[in-house]
């Protein structure tokens, strides 16, 4: 394996930054005046701050999988995608994963694994998104939503998955990239 | 294939909106009081506002890959990329790709087609970024950057971009998830 490690190369300096918006876990604005390596400067870089995410592939013993159907209103529309869900303080990206299957579908148990880290936007946000995959889950009690969540758990066969991928029915980047990974790895395509 | 395209179910009524920042493409966030289908409320559900974006898979008749070396001050990391940007007023998405990889790395030409369309985040931003596939780019001309713009073009083997996304050093949702498909599709894996 080649080393692409680049992270610690190229940082900004940081001449000021200020809050612009100070809303809790969903909307926190900051906006950063910069200096690049080479002394040019970008006086507004916006950055938003969330919590870390994950989401999570769940596949039951019979090999479907554990899908969620849910209005998006960013995007104005509804879609089948993966459970997902916010990171609490203190919690491991693991439990935070086996907490939000557990509550938006009632399935848990199985064999759990870490496939990837994501970022929905390293360049205008500072959260990453933790993506597992858990092999064998089973139906293990009832929904469990916040106030205002509105999920509809929805099993999928294998076929049906490669039919929403290839559709670009599922259009949230974040599912969409593990996903592709597990048919590319799985050889499923 | 089945029909998966359940846009059009579940809409939110918004009951009111306001704009907390109109700061132009790079960071408008609206604040909307929404009402389920079902009467609960949602008093401040976050949208941002941004124009689409693209971004493209570029192969290079010699089958390198032309990827970008880039600071992505959100995370605070450089990656490796893929070339990308925002789609200007009255442009198609095309032109757009084609425009930004002329000016990003002064690769153009060859044989494009759309391979799919995502979200970075349907649930909290509005726009779609429309994902390409370049084959049989060539060198025709320098990088005209952006004044705060600062990317290193670098070619790259179809085993390095394999190693960059089984190693986990490309983070960036939009770009990993068409590299995953493209690597599956063509069972590169």
């Amino acid at each position: 394996m080649k080393d692409f490690d680049i992270s610690k190369e190229g940082n900004y300096k940081v001449l000021s930054s200020e809050y612009l918006l100070r809303e809790g876990p969903w909307m926190t604005v900051r906006r950063d005046c910069v200096e690049l390596p080479d002394g040019r400067r970008n006086p507004a870089y916006y950055v938003l701050e969330y919590p870390d995410w994950v989401n999570v592939i769940a596949i039951t013993k019979d090999g479907l999988f554990v899908m969620e159907k849910q209005y998006r209103h960013g995007l104005g529309i509804s879609e089948y995608e993966l459970c997902a869900g916010v990171i609490e303080e203190g919690e491991e990206p693991l439990a935070a994963a086996q907490r939000e299957l557990m509550e938006e579908t009632g399935y848990g148990g199985g064999e759990w694994r870490e496939m990837m880290t994501l970022c929905a936007n390293p360049s205008s946000q500072n959260n990453l998104s933790h993506c597992f995959l858990a092999i064998g889950v089973e139906k293990m009690g009832d929904q469990h939503l916040d106030p205002t969540e509105a999920i509809e758990p929805v099993l999928m066969s294998v076929d049906d998955v490669r039919e929403l991928l290839q559709g670009g029915y599922c259009k949230q980047a974040l599912m969409t990239a593990p996903l592709w990974r597990y048919f590319a790895e799985n050889h499923l395509i």
